[in-house]
């Protein structure tokens, strides 16, 4: 058995404790929810403020120079890349990771077209992120393609030879379960297809490497596990082999080879560049900016490694604290055990009260989500959350379940939550 | 003959003039590129940081709700419809105004093929803004389309029994010159075409009435007039008879009937909340609610009437000045003289060195643009803008050209200028 002592003993000899420092954490509150907002970092509204009142207020229409507005996607994207085993110059922050999306399904949708014009199949997972298949839905009937949807355990048998892309979100957004990514996309090649994968929640949270995993397009999002802020930009990343050939369809002025010239043809610029579009928001991107700094900060305390381990060790620690603390209530573990099994988030079901017993622990301070109809799910983010932190959780789990009080009225009016 | 005195006499009763206030311009510049990147709004850093630290810092993921985040984009699309003839519940405030078009014009060639199929034609301007031939190029390449491009002068005999849009923007944004909108849209329908137009340089510029010229589709600009500030959300209007009719294809999670049911199936919400596709960058979005109460604060004054008649006080100042006080300096007027062809901006070009012209103007603290090869652009924004502005802004013009200056090495070194 797991005891407060011992908790807090592991916070005293843990690396990455100083980092906490480096977010403006409401007191009184445990966030378990970085894996929908990642928290506010203390850097950024003091970063923000310049870029508001120096940058815009007193530099005006010159700081799209001399702030460096205009290389704002390729610059941020260059400090995502090491997150995600790309190199620099293969990943542009910008836009949503809907739109980033539709930008390199058409890619694949077309490259597959030109080399194996009778694959017309795009294969997912029934249980990817909504917006993810309602992109390939739109796509499918724009081009007379078929989505099929499968379960997880489904998508070797379904990679047969129809399939023209195999579109994967790498950590499940309602289980916390993760792919292999190498494997399947090994698996997916093998098939003759394409393999997108969505980082939503793995980019910042687990190890990612897209060229070890010989991965051919992938998209992620900015205000998750990087702490960009609502709504940050997201960003695209293409494998070198694909990125010149292939004009994505939302062929705006900055993905142009050459956007001040003004030419009325359309002539794309070389490489990941082309898969930007429009003017980017600068002040979210600026914040997104700030978010990568809190990742950048643990590179001298072990980076990714460190934080995979001490992840690995806060979701073990919840798990076994549920288990321990909380036997008998009909909480069910839905995310996979294994280590190499799962991401960074600890989802629960209850076949009742999964709502009412979320909202209930978020008046006590302790925010996580519901994802329908039945699911409390804990993101665990190794950066600002300690062991005690896992421990007090859950004992609100428990007192929150033993007095009964989820079942009050106000826990139980049901409304929109992200 | 206009003295100085003039001007300083026409300030000085000037109704507007109280407006400047509202704005946090450096000292010893005369901003002429409001057009480009509208000047920071004072209220906006309190907002912005309020944003930041109340909003995201303590509220957290709760902000979605409590913070009325969700609501954002079409909140503020409401603000934007009274200043370009749309009604409430019809705009939304999102993405780029490249992804934007790209939505409607989706929507306008997939409308045409259902109603006209043989019409397979987009008709545009050869000097409309860049990004907007690139898009329809992307577009017309996508769907086996043909862009006709041609010169202002020959709309009317482009629109013929093939051509399924007319896709123009209201004001040139090199030139200044403004179409007749429901003259233009009217010659449209007759010909069988829909009519989309980019509002880029005329919303919170010009009066638009997009009902009274019985438009199809329109996009638009948040940083410009509407002062949103750099990389502001763009926003989108679609005609209610035909907003149900398509789904767009940036089908994405945020234009769903129902996001958060988490359905794997895409429905599209009822009306223009379909055009809605990502997450949006609320730190941006939030700029940009500051920058229309600028606007917003006129309508005591009389408003778009009284912002507007201002505007052409201005630029016949400018005008009249320019032929005053630099004649025979080789500047010749592009935009048009007369009042309903002409937006908020005065173009001049010069045979050589127009850029460096501009350049050594901005160094004197005279900020306009570079538009290649050969025009100097200068905006007028009657909210901060006053006639002895438009005095210096002259006089500073025409000791640039008496001293020559502008010959200097440092101004001739040209470089990317938004």
């Amino acid at each position: 058995m797991t005891s407060l002592q011992d908790c807090r003993a592991l916070d005293a000899v843990d690396p990455l404790r100083p980092l906490r420092d480096l977010f403006a954490l409401p007191a009184g509150v445990i966030y378990l929810d970085g894996n929908s907002l990642g928290p506010l970092p203390r850097a950024t509204a003091a970063r923000v403020a310049r870029a508001v009142q120096d940058e815009w207020g007193e530099g005006l229409i010159r700081s799209w120079n001399s702030a460096g507005w205009f290389e704002l996607p390729a610059r941020i994207g260059d400090r995502i890349a090491p997150w995600i085993g790309a190199a620099a110059g293969e990943v542009v922050a910008t836009d949503t990771t809907s739109v980033n999306l539709y930008k390199v399904l058409s890619a694949a949708l077309t490259l597959a077209a030109q080399d194996a014009p009778r694959r017309r199949v795009v294969v997912s997972e029934r249980s990817n992120f909504p917006t993810d298949l309602y992109i390939a839905q739109a796509l499918c009937r724009e081009r007379g393609c078929e989505l099929r949807l499968v379960e997880a355990e489904g998508i070797a048998a379904a990679l047969d030879a129809g399939v023209a892309v195999l579109l994967l979100t790498h950590v499940n957004y309602r289980t916390g379960a993760m792919h292999a990514m190498a494997d399947v996309t090994a698996r997916a090649h093998a098939a003759g297809a394409l393999a997108i994968w969505d980082l939503a929640h793995s980019a910042g949270a687990v190890p990612v490497d897209l060229h070890a995993a010989d991965a051919d397009f992938a998209i992620g999002c900015g205000y998750k596990y990087l702490n960009g802020g609502p709504g940050a930009p997201a960003f695209a990343w293409v494998h070198p082999r694909h990125a010149d050939r292939f004009w994505q369809p939302l062929a705006g002025w900055w993905g142009h080879e050459a956007p001040f010239a003004f030419t009325p043809e359309y002539r794309p610029a070389p490489g990941i560049a082309r898969y930007l579009c429009g003017t980017q928001p600068v002040l979210s991107m600026t914040a997104l900016g700030c978010g990568l700094e809190t990742l950048e900060a643990s590179l001298p305390l072990g980076g990714m490694a460190a934080l995979r381990r001490k992840s690995l060790a806060l979701t073990d620690l919840f798990i076994a604290l549920v288990e321990q603390r909380c036997a008998g209530a009909g909480l069910r573990l839905v995310t996979p055990r294994g280590h190499a099994d799962r991401g960074s988030q600890v989802c629960l079901a209850r076949d009742t009260g999964a709502y009412a017993l979320v909202q209930a622990l978020i008046a006590r301070g302790v925010i996580g989500d519901y994802r329908a109809p039945d699911i409390l799910r804990f993101g665990f983010t190794p950066l600002y959350l300690g062991f005690e932190d896992v421990w007090q959780a859950v004992e609100h789990l428990r007192e929150v379940l033993a007095t009964g009080e989820w079942q009050r009225e106000e826990f139980n009016r049901q409304q929109a939550v992200t």
